[in-house]
């Protein structure tokens, strides 16, 4: 607990920074934003057609744009977004407005899909689970050309790995559509991705009402507040994108082929999915914590009945034994033969006479 | 409940198996998700007009697109979703598109109604209870085309029984009507079985409701949130349901008639009424757990005052015992020949000003 | 308590009987489901003009027809409506859609106005107090048709007796107006017994009130919990109306002029407080409970401060009385000659510094 | 309080003869329904231009109909509106709608704008401060007309004055502008007097913070709960009038100049913040409950701390006590010589040690 | 906490006096209700082209004229607000609506922007940190001219430092663009704060979230009742900017030019992005909350169990050396050889009992 605070701590202090790097900066500044350690671009170049396939690495621009140039569709995934003057001598070639490359390089960017008179740009999220089962936020940014898709990627990642290979196995009809499927491919590369977060979070609401139930620690309310900030969070990232589809939808835009607003319809399927199973998580966290205190409550009604049991039986008896404690000359009790005998009759007559009466209020 | 909770865990395992299969695959890749075992397809195909009925089992596609041709009215049932191949081989043949293919064997497709040239296809959940009345979701699939209803369902169930036996009886106006009559009818057949469920669930929230009033055990509290969370799950197949029907009614698709539109008026109704009262349940199920925690609140209450009233009466008591139990060579009282009466007197005085208070406090 | 939850319950089995009543039946069938006994229907005819008035009761139908064909007003007012055959007979001589018959004797069909060609179509919910005080909800189906306004209800009660008398009396403008002010007087009698029904949950209210602060006993959280599930229930029946006068007015049904939405404007205005006042009483009864938790809490901190307070004092009296109780050989108090009043003086001032301590907590 | 309540309930009860007042009526009958005692009605009469000033008092309806004609600008204030007949007669003179007289004279009516042909009537509530700082609220209807201004109110009060005072000084534009300005200028005054309500609101939950934070006594949760009710009660009143200066101003109603709708936009500007500033008191009041049952919270963690420690400090040295006093014939430790001493160390140190245990859990 | 709470006191006096300054004014009467002293306003004017840029300060408003009357582009900043006649000059020469100037100068106008035939007139709030680390709304008014804009604000500070900077170092487009884009970048400038403060906000979030988990002593939850109330008054400032920019966008005004558009665009995304984490950090201050009572409810389990060991251990161990404390004659194990050790021997085994009961109730 306490190294996730800290982590936490870090994060803040980067984004401090942030703000203050930005602040009094010309919109249109292209700086990037994130906490990767600057580190020279690469540039993953895939050119395919029906019949044919050349993937190669490169960072010469001027090559990139021979690629692009070609009447197959280009696939031009750059890697790091930290490099801003190869970035910005990237975007000008490809003729790209300066606020859509500071946005591209924004990792704190909102997700958004702006069309511009030649191509389309959007922003998205990445949400997927990294070795140690934390959910990671990686920003995408993707710009869909005639013919081409540009698409900036902070690291390295698998999310796109099932549409490279269907590229490269010719399954399915991606190799057979233009740029704008390819578009589509990897949105719903990244939706998938929200799918297995969601199941993260399913699993983990379901471990957390297991320890509700049997075993309510006060970690237990703070592993629940956690969940609860989690989904806020992951909510804001996801829940704009199934606006975003649908207005690319409706768009009027000739990038995007008739066809392929058919499979964008299941991409928004999709999201209205994520997005409602967003809320019941939402609302389960907070049935959650209102069983966290109904238990809390429990337990206590357990200690007090305890405690009244032990004191309610006790008490009068111990008051009998001062009682006959006393030093008064005369108390003719304590010289009967029987005397002491007759005193354990009537406390063992009281203590069953207790026993009943909490048995019969079920305190028992 | 343990072993509620192992079924619940379960599922949670198959659908994170659903998701790792559909992961990296093409969309449009049409693959069953459901927890069904493998088997092959049945098809019922029922062919009828006014005053001719044909009922038949077959997996011919070819005498099944002889059924459809038939200028009479169709009702191709296929039961069983998991055979891929068949139901590809099917949908191929009557046209369909295969995104549409794919939703019709994805048994977790949220409800949805798509228009497409030749036919509308529709997505729904079928709920009912089973023997063991326990609420049970079905994934079932319609596809309305010209003089045709194409179903495809995961099991063989009595939901569309009430349909069959009144195109077998002739009763009401099912055999005078085209296909569009038939898919209100099977459409309409499984609201009525929301309403069944609505009444199971609104039987579980009274007997919830005299336990949490006549004995609010902890496992009442369990049992309060798994209805919320049952009512959370159901809402999310039922609700998208309204809002189809109205789409439906105001689309310009040439395949519903204008008379037809007036009966998915008449399912809107339902539909309206199904919502509302699961808002009403869903309150219902909050105000229930509030009711539990103020029960708590009362016990505890109840524990605490006779705790106080036992702790209040007895210790000032044993005090003067322990007084006249004291060791001193000068105690007065000790040789006064009564004091040990006078002392009984004033404790005898002391136990019934303390009863009195109390009485007045309204806590006896 | 018991007496009314077995009530409630036997609501439900009817209710039960009722869905498996409609399973599996044509839509359009005519099934009175309410729970009165099956007696024949009973048929008030009032025709009027400016200038004449003539009232009787018939069930003949032919006779009914007559009165309708008369060019002047005619209200047409059916009292029971599980006679079917008679309901049946009636609709189809009216020309009535059997849709419209099926939810004119559809005790549960929500509050709707359907449009057709030759008339309009309202089905309400008469909310009114029985004797017993008791909020008591009716079926009231209406429809407008040119000169005539036929009324289906479930049992003859006073709800329109104070637009009968105006109509003999001459009062105000009904005799001198068509059918749809008829219309309109009849649904603004209903909505009048709204507000009687609002002012009986208000004065409710009130006692609840009154009770949470002067006596919160458990039973008034029930209540509480019962009122607020009643509020639930009016609000289904009472909240759509709005929208469907809303509807009317924005009509452009020849049925009614424009001279009757000057009226049915006025409707709205009422509508619009009734549903207003409902969501207040809504947000009080909410109110209410958190109130009534908050003096439990009050109750419970007065019963540990007694306690703690007697618990305070007397133990450590207690234990110094029990020091002086020890048969040591050697404790030189025991032998001093005030010893006994020294100790009574170490208590005095003891007792006197706790009452003093608690004084300055504010416990006393 | 008990005064307070008494009065509630007077109110409760006026508003139950109210609706039986009105039960049956026909719609447009017009009958006073508030509480304030029968008398006749007196009207001021303000005729101006920009540079004529005349003020009379009249009830003289002939009279009234000869300024109404006059081609300046008329400001016709009828002061008390149970006179009934008076009221009818004028408003007929006047040409309006019964139903307008029937809203007019209705104390209950919702605040409404309704567009006629030749004028536009209003109902608004002001609501004001009484010299015992108690917010009233009283009804008050506006009808513009061409040239004339016509205003029924309950009572006499100070909420017109400054409009009067500008109109007599030539303060601002009052004097050079038409019918409509003065409408403008009179719901103006009524807008700021809502201000000094918000006001009055804002002080008393400041003042109910300090109780909270300060005296939190349960007198504290009943007067949150009031004001509750209150803010609940205003906002009723408050809250239409956004929607009804929006409409006026998207009106195309030629009595209102396009000038004066600059100024209506000014006073929606008031509205949205009027309705802010309600919505924002009304979860300060709803955190305020919240602060108080966390403060109870904390007063009962503070009482069973005094308790436990007590207890836990004292019962095991009375154990200590008791075993000492017992009367076995061998118990060595009684006839050490500095027995008695031994065991106050005894005692001494495990006193000392319970203060070290309960001052590191900071219960000190 | 009391000096704020005195700060706050005046605050309110301050507000009241506005109101009472305002009551029965004529509309459009430019009166400043701000807090500051009344001093000489200040105007900064700043002239400036792609190749040339002019500062001065001056107050000669025919001076200023000119400095309009240039075709270069031109910001007037005037600084202090409540010279009320010098306002009231400029703002007439300058040829704004009188009711501009009210706003102008009202220091408690919501944010609005309301576009006139020449001029575009907007208020906004500046929200910023100050050197102790409180949050500051400052009211800031801006009107938009063909090449120039006119901005009033109360005080002279830092927020529109970075954009003077920016015009002074030639840095981005701002001196090659016209007065359109001025109003943008300073409109972007208040925004950038806005997330200063938010961050600021997510600090005290945090912060509290440390001390509820570590150390939740009752002023936390005053502190987070605070935080509520900040939160709600800074959303009431910036919630309306978004529309009011999403509006700028979609109005066809001419002097705002397409090019501005796409960084108005860029501004709403950043309002968008604002909105979003204020109902964030909304959601996170109630969690935050909810977390105080689990954790007041946790220790009072904590002493609970405290109490409730300490006695169920001891009292009945009190008990039994109060039955050996009596003064029977006739008590044979007093007189047994080892009755004492036999005593010791049974209180141990009970001590033993009740710790591992204790134990397994993992009470310990």
């Amino acid at each position: 607990m306490p190294l996730k605070r800290k982590i936490d701590f870090q994060k803040k202090k980067k984004q401090v920074s942030r703000v203050h790097t930005k602040m009094g900066k010309a919109p249109g500044t292209i700086s990037y934003l994130g906490t990767k350690d600057k580190t020279a671009s690469k540039v993953y170049a895939t050119l395919y057609s029906g019949d044919s396939l050349m993937e190669e690495e490169t960072i010469d621009i001027a090559h990139i744009l021979d690629i692009k140039a070609s009447d197959k569709t280009a696939w031009i995934n750059v890697i790091g977004i930290n490099d801003e003057p190869f970035i910005e001598a990237l975007g000008t070639k490809f003729g790209l407005n300066p606020l859509v490359l500071e946005d591209a390089v924004n990792t704190e960017q909102r997700p958004k899909i702006d069309e511009y008179e030649d191509y389309i740009f959007g922003v998205f999220r990445m949400l997927y689970l990294n070795t140690g089962k934390e959910i990671v936020g990686e920003h995408v940014a993707m710009v869909l050309m005639e013919n081409t898709v540009l698409v900036f990627q902070e690291v390295e990642d698998d999310v796109f790995n099932g549409v490279r290979n269907r590229i490269a196995a010719k399954t399915g009809r991606i190799r057979s559509r233009a740029a704008d499927y390819l578009f589509f491919a990897l949105l719903d590369a990244i939706i998938d991705n929200y799918f297995l977060v969601l199941e993260h979070i399913n699993e983990r609401i379901e471990n957390l009402e297991d320890e509700v139930y049997n075993n309510p620690k006060p970690i237990v309310a703070q592993d629940i507040q956690e969940l609860k900030k989690e989904i806020l969070k992951i909510r804001r990232w996801i829940f704009p994108v199934k606006e975003l589809i649908s207005r690319l939808i409706d768009s009027e835009n000739s990038l995007i082929e008739k066809d392929t607003k058919l499979f964008l319809r299941d991409a928004l399927d999709h999201m209205l999915e994520i997005n409602e199973s967003l809320q019941i998580y939402r609302e389960m966290s907070m049935s959650l914590m209102e069983m966290y205190m109904s238990n809390m409550s429990n337990k206590m009604n357990e200690v007090m009945k305890v405690l009244t049991i032990m004191a309610s039986i006790f008490i009068p008896l111990t008051f009998i034994a001062g009682i006959y404690g006393m030093n008064f000359d005369h108390m003719p009790e304590l010289h009967m033969e029987n005397g002491y005998y007759y005193v354990w009759g009537l406390m063992i007559v009281l203590f069953i006479g207790m026993m009943v009466y909490f048995k019969k209020k079920d305190w028992l």
